[in-house]
């Protein structure tokens, strides 16, 4: 079996049936859709994004696709590649939890930039998006978490989504294309050839490469393989394959077992933070116990943060002096949930990350560690200045697939992220349609509302 | 030290001075390129050139480079995945023979495209050339022979090509450009984020993919540099840098070690065969033995052919039915060697490979092992019809640093592959103009000759 894994995979998506995909998995794939594009306009000013235009324009050939969120209009593979990095750049981007692949960044911008290049309907694109997820997180399944202790990823997840990414974006561009079972393996191939993104590049602008090549490179993979061009015939289980390379023990049941009847699109999870994953749980009690006990900041005397120890090993950064920085620092999470009362992106700014009322309540701020407390759950206690306590024991966080966001949270995190790219954007129409796509016969027609 | 290989690196690379570099090392730059070309010439009609070609061309930027021997003039970084994928297709193409890498297929495409661009003269093309091989080569010894185990690489060499020589032209490309050490360092990092290419996809297209990437890549991340598109500190030495990922036990002495004093360059091998390594002490046997004593195939009773283990293990294929399969055949080779006195790209055709002659003489040829031969010798014994022996051992096949080809075998070489790819090219005149390129004011002359 394991020897033509890729095969049985490829007849998979090349044969699936949009009538056999259950609503709630198609209903979760325009949750994806919303959360990427939102995260994409949000990340489309960033400087690494205005770097790579600037550096990339000179090359950029006939105006063929959006930009999401700006203007310019270049041939669909840099639109692929420019696309994933602005839904990558903020880590604000959706997480498959038991892989931590960001999914969405490698596979959506691939199927945006055909969809503007040939008529695909909004059910077709629906459907490609669901098959390239499926595709990326089996593969990513398959090679964890042997592929963790190589270097490739580690906290952070833009290693395994590069390098698992690109498999997504050429399977759905494949489905997309409408290839035959035979070219669907060689784009396989021809995405195994590209996989790469050491997690070194982690802090640095170049991880944004990785994860815009796996776009990019996943898009050219199926182009290439439409055209006949050949991939091996074991592009992951051959003997020096991807799954080689990768990992010391692969699984190669995750790629097969149950295909069409499990869904992994289904632990797709939007984050409500764009912060690290470990500060979620105690942001929410933060949040939770300003509310609830009208907690402004001047009668806080000292707050408390216990949690698995992966809290402190990652988060106690009492002096952070960026908003990158701050996204990891447990103190100034802490500090913006009860000063703001909420953790957004204008939380994790350089200008947020130097306030005077932010330094002075990090310094209040003690994180301590209990290696019985599990990773996603923590515990926020907070003395007042007149010698009250409270306590708060948040149990899964939300944003998780136990506590997942609601579609009005996720309409909520748009409009938020779409103020903060793209202020003169209609979000709301946008977001009608988003969950209306499934009835567009030219998915197009939104892709064109996002510039 | 080992923290800081790669900033030390830069700054070589940064620093570098033309004065510097010895006259040999001068020359065997120009027979890279010499040698590099004609491979680009001879592979610029092949099957996966045509159907990349076909695939990507709707994506062409504004004209702006050469294709070598084609007449499409897309954009720079499509020039440069393209000449790096003409110049390994055939797998006719120069070989470092310590860790096996292709030099030039990546980092002189790179180099190529940028003097279109901007003027350069052909002593900083020269320079380049030598300083991406330097670059490339260095990375492979310190990751050889650890990453051969991964799966990277095996006998054939397209996989560390693809790997390293993603370095190489991210490292030449920044000098062309003038780069700053920090930005160098950032080229070298943001080339790390793309660093691909498992030896799965050898025997299909899928590997040209890998190295035509190499080249497009690596000036993608010099140019993504050149505008202050940060990347990590330590791409190779980090903690999760690129050594970490592709090796188990990285020797980074490799990357410093007598920097500007030993040089790289002076142990590239040209391939005199467009076959496997293991089979040139067999042809240069079977060409010395026919011409010696006159030997015509119809004389020829039978071949006994005694070397190296891997020699049998690679290349004991009577039966192969294809051009591509050939090259790896000693009793092809034999056959050819006796029957056209040349083991020439017309010599590995399908047609050849189907040829009633050869398949005779194929029948006639043993392989026999012996574990006290050094891999780089071999004996060949002819046994006539008329019941006579003649033998001849080499000890040190042609196109090895030991017994490197003659300038004039390397002008010859380079006119049979003009002659095979692009015939109606001056190839007399695009020879001398590239033994003449340190003279050159704009070494961007030389190039537009080569279409």
């Amino acid at each position: 079996m394991a020897h033509n894994v890729t095969r049985i995979f490829a007849e998979f998506l090349a044969d699936a049936q949009w009538q056999d995909v259950p609503d709630e998995v198609r209903h979760e794939a325009k949750r994806t859709i919303l959360n990427f594009v939102g995260a994409a306009l949000a990340g489309c000013r960033d400087e690494a994004m205005e770097l790579a235009v600037r550096a990339l324009k000179p090359f950029f050939g006939q105006p063929q696709a959006t930009v999401i969120g700006r203007s310019e209009r270049p041939d669909a593979l840099s639109a692929a590649f420019l696309n994933a990095i602005s839904a990558n750049v903020l880590e604000f981007d959706d997480t498959h939890l038991p892989t931590v692949i960001h999914p969405a960044a490698p596979v959506a911008p691939a199927l945006f930039a055909i969809s503007e290049r040939r008529p695909v309907s909004g059910q077709e694109l629906l459907h490609a998006v669901i098959l390239g997820v499926e595709t990326e997180c089996r593969i990513g399944l398959a090679i964890s978490p042997a592929h963790y202790r190589r270097g490739w990823h580690i906290t952070s997840t833009c290693g395994i989504t590069s390098t698992c990414g690109v498999f997504g974006a050429a399977a759905a561009a494949s489905r997309l294309l409408g290839l035959d079972p035979q070219r669907m393996l060689w784009a396989v191939g021809n995405a195994a050839a590209q996989s790469a993104g050491p997690i070194e590049s982690l802090g640095s602008m170049a991880k944004s490469i990785s994860v815009g090549n796996a776009a990019r490179n996943g898009l050219a993979a199926a182009l290439l393989a439409e055209q006949g061009f050949t991939g091996p015939e074991q592009p992951i289980e051959g003997t020096y394959g991807f799954a080689r390379v990768a990992s010391d023990e692969a699984d190669f049941s995750a790629i097969t077992d149950g295909l069409g009847d499990s869904w992994q699109i289904l632990t797709n999870a939007y984050k409500p933070y764009p912060c690290g994953v470990v500060l979620f749980p105690v942001i929410d009690g933060c949040l939770e116990l300003r509310e609830r006990h009208m907690l402004s900041a001047d009668r806080i005397a000292a707050v408390t943060v216990r949690g698995h120890p992966l809290l402190r090993i990652r988060t106690d950064r009492p002096d952070v002096l960026t908003g990158r920085a701050a996204k990891v620092s447990a103190q100034h999470s802490v500090a913006v949930a009860f000063i703001y009362g909420a953790a957004g992106l204008a939380q994790y700014t350089d200008q947020c990350a130097g306030d005077t009322a932010v330094l002075e309540l990090r310094r209040k701020v003690t994180v301590e560690d209990d290696a019985t407390i599990p990773v996603e759950t923590a515990f926020v206690a907070v003395q007042t200045t007149d010698d009250r306590r409270f306590e708060c024991h948040v149990t899964q966080s939300r944003g998780t697939t136990a506590r997942p966001m609601s579609d009005a949270e996720l309409e909520a995190k748009f409009r938020s992220l779409a103020e903060y790219g793209a202020p003169t954007l209609d979000a709301q129409r946008l977001i009608e349609a988003i969950w209306a796509i499934d009835d567009q016969h030219d998915a197009a027609k939104a892709i064109r509302m996002m510039v």
